[in-house]
């Protein structure tokens, strides 16, 4: 059961679609509020575990893209591990759900923070293994791939599994620095930077036109 | 990391189709209703806020494809300004749900007017960002759109710009005054006239054929 | 703005298969049920308002896609009436959860058959309209039809407005019979002695294969 | 009315993709947990329901494909049992809740394990009806599939059929027996053992390299 990549890409791509918005549900309108604007002041941990989670699955979806891209087929491993991937990304608007619900009551944060980081780091994990798995099996990946690229591939996903595990270490002491450094995530990812460094790899390693 | 966007026009259109037709969900049974022809007919605010969020949010969706017919490459600054657009949108169910909770409960209309008006104000606002943005980095630009077409789509997103915060502003005032404001971008939208001038607009700057 | 319909049937499948899909989540686990097969059973009416309105909602989507492989183009007006449209299709898990309560709570079924039913009348007043206007303007049509293939699908589009229509007077005056017309159209639109007539009707007028 | 199952192949994994992804809706966070560890972890049957019913409906997506692969037209019965189907996989996430409930309340178990496992006995049905059907009326099926090729699909879907229905009936003696022998068929299908059965069955059926 080897096949071409697409309809496991299309229907991925479908299920982030619908859980990134999904995440919208678990905010819901303060019922009992004299004062509209107090209440919906009141709801800020909602709207923090909204922005943080859907920037995080948007790079999610985004990595998804830069992992599939390079695979030419996909054989029972890696179309059971990408089911695995997608339950634990459709199980995201929950993760978010508990954060806002523990930071809004004001207890359960370090609880809540590190089940909501568990949640992506099974994600990053999913990543590096669906990858290690393509790149051992090289008639999975493209041909157009050279084992630059595909290294530097694997050093991104190893980087986000660092990453987000020191932020549920330190979430387990301070709550809210674990939130932070993984939010911080965001930035880092978007940041010029980091895409400078990509591309200056890429036009090293291809040897020219990105 | 510059890419064909086909893939983000994808999943932006599935964002908003998710979004769109998750606004159906804020509006809730009557529990109570001895009269459930009473209790359909008092859930008026939220047939208002459905109507008037659901046409807007077409309009998001048809305009994101004005812009993303012109853009031929999608880089890291406009991925990411996508992402918090559609962040953006992916919020309106629960704008809509504030403002018909408003308008049910009889108080706090000015709030949720502007709540609301914000949220697409701040999705006009990164439509015209990111158009600016594609237009100073003339290589992301589809080579067939002339200097008169990227004016006149530049026109129409200030255009929404201004409209929006005049409603804003005008809800600061008089509530219902600033929704109808609002709504009214709807019918503006689709006249004729619109669409006449546009074409003509067109034709006179492709030199023919539309 | 008269352009390529392809992105608006993606997007109208996309907001009809999300709708169809909510239908579900108007069905709520019996909370109380200390006897959980009884408690299954009494949602009956949530079964009831499911099947009927999922399948008359898989008939939307197939006579929008009858529809829509004979447009050729869309222009402003087919744009907006589709997108009227869409927003009665979303309306529909609302209506049916209507439809869901009054016959579980014993009152208000007959609200309830002519709400449930006149959701699905205003989609096929726009079925009509949208179709009519494109027949009106040769210029939307794709040239493979001739005025026999465009009158079928006149026919067809009309025979729903009556029946619908039929099913809601008659639910005036008895709310399950009116209910059970508006049903009936189920099997009926499967039946093949349908498909026979449709099949022979179209070898008759393009004189061949189809 | 015979098309090309293109489309109807887009919405049916739309649907898929949308119920799968609202599974996670049917988990509420505790809401009265002093001890939110203690609350998530009492949420332990819903897990269960959500991983079983996700991996269940992973399978249930890549067997339609393994399908309409071979379906080269669908006529007007493939499409009313298809949109049969898909009513019946739209109802999962309700299913999943009654599993979910039932366990967590810890009565009513035998009532939920036999309603979640008929939900997906009659697709089991469904698939074994609509295969059936298109092999019994050739120019449904595709031209490159031989009859070796067609008979390990028809094997394939009565194997499922038979073990879920053996779930069922245990499930009717012993809950927790019955449910592990549905879930047992996830292993079962992912196992690389089976994968290896159909790669040799399918190199000796067409001779060479799948």
């Amino acid at each position: 059961m080897e096949r071409d990549p697409l309809r496991t890409v299309v229907f991925s791509d479908a299920v982030i679609a619908i859980a990134i918005t999904l995440l919208v549900l678990e905010i819901r309108v303060p019922q009992d509020a004299q004062d509209l604007l107090h209440g919906l002041i009141t709801l800020w941990p909602s709207y923090l575990a909204y922005v943080v989670t859907f920037m995080l699955i948007g790079q999610i979806w985004a990595n998804h893209h830069v992992m599939f891209d390079q695979i030419r087929r996909v054989d029972r491993v890696v179309l059971f591990l990408n089911t695995v991937l997608l339950m634990d990304i459709a199980f995201l608007p929950f993760a978010a759900s508990v954060l806002a619900q523990a930071f809004h009551e004001g207890h359960g944060q370090r609880t809540a923070v590190v089940f909501h980081g568990l949640t992506f780091e099974l994600a990053a994990i999913l990543f590096n293994v669906i990858w290690e798995y393509a790149r051992r099996n090289h008639r999975l990946l493209a041909t157009t791939i050279d084992s630059a690229g595909a290294r530097a591939i694997s050093w991104r996903f190893r980087l986000a599994l660092v990453w987000i595990a020191t932020g549920i270490l330190l979430g387990l002491l301070v709550p809210a620095l674990g939130l932070a450094v993984i939010a911080a995530f965001i930035p880092f990812y978007w940041l010029p930077i980091q895409g400078e460094i990509a591309r200056v790899k890429r036009r090293r390693d291809s040897g020219g036109q990105a």
